[in-house]
């Protein structure tokens, strides 16, 4: 935009920052910020804190590649849960999913994404190699593949279930009707 | 939500601390934080780098009210601007749209709101007294009421308007049809 009157270069700076959050563009970056500094600039020192504490401390569960604190996340540590099932689902959301349906007491493995090559999303973006390497456990008995049914969800299921079935796993896929996530 | 797999902790302060922004419900809040931490950490520590900034830098000029690093802002320490007139605007966007129409040479006052009974804005949550002090200034020649041609812009204007004339100023109501802000 031309002729705008001139922002503090900290604003200008905010506005541009506030563009990381997904499907904010430059309006709504720029009346978050103005938003921010101007009704509650104490949400916005909280929201900074966080964020800083957020970025250093999570990182992701080794098993299940969910994000954790710790070295294993708190389901993988659980001694309650079945750990010969291992459901693979593409994101924490559709963990959470799974979880508010009550019916699954096994472990997880979160992909944090799916096959979309058109989006330059292959196997070795997703880590492939450490889901094989952790689905070939010898405590585990059957993988059961929780992507979604969209397009690149059901690929990413089939290509995970020739992968799989090649190293003598039991694969299953879960059924359409059962709460399979956020898409 | 119930049954959910346990967030690490700094996660859940941030999906709660994002809720500050305006129109981000919970849902968006954690698909935020999600995004954030998969694909983002480095936009995520930038955004709280600026926030911080933005929050312990960002006040208001004392002569328009608009947001300033600076105890005047840039547009009312400019020699090049017709200190006779003054431009109430309801926000910086509004003033932006007003310096894109390059149509205006005068200074500004920035209410930050408009009259909103319902809401609990009233004129002293506005600062009235502030604005009638600055347009009662002798260099202040004509004021320029440029709220929106919203209820609440047009109940502002025609409030202002009789507080400014009770007091001797020339009062003139920005036309409709010219670029008049982002509602």
């Amino acid at each position: 935009m031309e002729g705008l009157i001139s922002e503090p270069e900290s604003l200008r700076a905010l506005i541009e920052a506030l563009r990381c959050l997904p499907g904010v563009g430059e309006r709504t970056s720029r009346r978050m910020a103005y938003h921010l500094l101007q009704h509650d600039p104490n949400g916005a020192a909280r929201l900074a804190d966080t964020l800083q504490r957020a970025v250093e401390g999570v990182r992701h569960c080794r098993l299940c590649n969910g994000f954790s604190e710790d070295e294993l996340c708190a389901t993988c540590s659980s001694s309650r849960r079945d750990a010969s099932l291992l459901c693979v689902v593409e994101t924490p959301a559709d963990q959470n999913m799974i979880e508010a349906s009550h019916g699954y007491a096994g472990l997880y493995y979160v992909l944090m994404g799916r096959l979309a090559p058109l989006e330059g999303v292959g196997p070795d973006q997703l880590q492939f190699d450490r889901l094989l390497a952790r689905a070939c456990e010898p405590a585990v008995q059957e993988v059961i593949l929780a992507t979604n049914f969209t397009p690149e969800g059901e690929t990413t299921a089939h290509y995970l279930s020739e992968l799989l079935r090649a190293r003598g796993r039991k694969v299953t896929r879960i059924a359409r009707g059962v709460p399979a996530g956020s898409e």
